[in-house]
């Protein structure tokens, strides 16, 4: 038995996914640049995914901007924006848990000589909105926030944040991570005051290499790479239509459905919380049903290494990740495990289970098992 | 009849670039990054793509860093090494007929403060080296120029280029964007003393939204784009596992019976070359045979605006493209076209016609033809 509970870190493209990159890569082929016929059919794929896309953010088609995926989706928001707008001021905020293609631009920013101050989460993973209001300035031009984090699921309060923004300075700009989010929730960016949101395409069953990232028609930004002009100069290079075409199909897919799909993704995110919860030396660290975003749950278990248990697993056939530590030496960036205050001795023995609507609650019921059996047995050999 | 000759725009992928996309995407859809078997068996499609291309440029696998295509190539290497190596100079010489995807970078960096030089060309397109002698300087720290040049196909010397370049300073880096000449020329970069080589996927029959870089492993450079630390920390992001897996067996069989299939696609360049030529007043601006790229025909078509000829062409189920007149105001930067010296009047009275191995003589006949039919008509209807 394969079962892979790992969709966090990526996703099978679906059917319909397949089968339009495939059209587009062999038939429809052609440069949406080309003046002719067959660019103009390619156009037509890069208009439609804009239309589907735009639909589920209840946003404007010209406010999809197409990237090379989540990375490039954050890093272009970050340095964009800040390249930007860096006349109002350097100031700049996220918190101590983004991903490393938040932080890690931020960081490259603050050689530039912006000044990033990273807020702290509670034990439950979510922003502490005091500590948000007690860090806004004057000269702070941008907040940068996940909106689900990619560790242990926390949903962050998003449009809360964006009200304590917004009611400090309107000027101030918004952008969210919504790279474990999108297809997880419903995200309307224009409700919740966002002004930039990411989105990667293989976290949903979409292509890899390609992404997306919503830019509010208002936001002043400037392109990280330069060339042919495409999508109105802010991100040259040829238009990567199969891409972009099963990016759409993805975001259509994701969806459709949305309520029963997130329903049953959640029933079995929940059936693991419940039983993990009762082992013994088991800390779980994801909130059940709506409290937590339905796909990723946080196990730590005491007295067992994350890699130990990863291949043991794996030796069953089941596909995990492992928690990872945080490695900057940033003041704030703590990591999301350190970060909500697990404990030191459970840093390095935590694992990531991530779900999709493919897995089954068989599988939830043979990981479970899994666990069960193989616990004791890997504690008998971790020295104390 | 459709026939496609605008290849130098994009390709159609082959039917095993589509397989392997599909394979990756379906079946093995792991992320490298993950430590369970599933990233392990999409780590072996990264590492058999990589040994693939390394043995057509006989360099090791690790000098090949993958993007997301051309135009992230050509950005990381004149910006990532611009910022890298400014301390020993901040002069820069390129041609006045290069790619957008080259010239707009460059001239993000002269805002930088970055100097940039633009060489000029003679009527066939190739770079003037006593020009290039006499631009150096004490602070140039990077040369780029093209291989092939995307317009009118002129092959250009680079291993004379590197020898003065290297002759004058051997610490001067030197980029060849090599977009239009991978899958046509051999390329060898270390004998060729090229430093930096770009190249896209989808110009040889690969997926669009890849692309690679090859980096001489003595070079410093820093990257555009920051996140995950994925390939050494000089490109963050998932590994797009289906775009390098389809990559690697586009390279595979641009470079499989290379001889044969170069040959028969110059046969076909050669058959349009000889029929235009004898056109009334028709200029082609393309050489025959190996002095010319084997895939490109630029025509010149006194009297009749491209774009009507495009689509009168079009309306024959013929796809090409129009020949574009370059915009920028940067002096020395004159686009292909007037940089060879093109009569102001053919200047908007260009087409490119673009070739490869799936073309046939007949559609070579077959456009020839239309030509014939079609030039007298069109230029009835063109004021004098």
């Amino acid at each position: 038995m394969r079962v892979y509970f790992d969709n966090a870190a990526t996703t099978a493209a679906s059917e319909g996914v397949a089968r339009i990159v495939e059209k587009t890569m062999r038939e429809d082929y052609g440069n949406p640049s080309s003046k002719h016929i067959m660019g103009v059919e390619a156009e037509r794929y890069l208009r439609e995914a804009s239309e589907i896309i735009a639909s589920t953010l209840k946003c404007k088609e010209k406010e999809i901007l197409f990237t090379s995926g989540g990375t490039e989706s954050n890093n272009t928001a970050l340095i964009g924006c800040a390249l930007a707008n860096q006349r109002a001021g350097k100031h700049i905020i996220t918190t101590g848990i983004e991903h490393a293609s938040v932080y890690e631009p931020l960081l490259f920013l603050e050689s530039l000589g912006f000044e990033i101050t990273a807020l702290p989460v509670d034990e439950t993973g979510h922003v502490k909105l005091d500590e948000l209001k007690k860090s806004l300035r004057p000269d702070t031009i941008l907040v940068s926030t996940m909106m689900v984090n990619n560790e242990i699921g926390a949903i962050e309060p998003v449009e809360e944040m964006s009200k304590i923004i917004k009611g400090y300075n309107s000027g101030i700009l918004y952008h969210v991570d919504a790279i474990q989010a999108y297809g997880k929730l419903r995200i309307y960016p224009k409700r919740l005051g966002i002004d930039m949101l990411s989105v990667s395409g293989h976290k949903i069953h979409g292509p890899k290499g390609i992404g997306f990232l919503y830019i509010d028609e208002k936001v002043k930004i400037k392109p990280i790479m330069y060339g042919g002009g495409q999508q109105r100069g802010l991100r040259s290079g040829t238009i990567n239509v199969p891409g972009i075409a099963g990016l759409g199909q993805a975001a259509k897919e994701a969806y459709d459905n949305f309520e029963e799909r997130i329903a049953y993704v959640t029933s079995i995110k929940d059936m693991l919380i419940d039983g993990a919860s009762q082992m013994d030396g088991v800390t779980v660290s994801s909130l059940k049903g709506n409290a937590g975003a339905p796909h990723i749950v946080s196990i730590s278990v005491e007295g067992v290494k994350s890699e130990v248990l990863l291949h043991a697993l794996e030796d069953k056939g089941i596909c995990v990740s492992s928690g990872s530590a945080c490695s900057t030496h940033h003041p704030g960036i703590s990591g999301t495990l350190k970060g909500i205050g697990l404990r030191e001795s459970l840093l390095d023995s935590t694992i990531r289970v991530s779900l999709c609507e493919l897995n089954t609650k068989e599988e939830a019921e043979y990981f479970l098992a899994a666990m069960e059996e193989l616990i004791p047995q890997l504690r008998r050999f971790t020295r104390k």
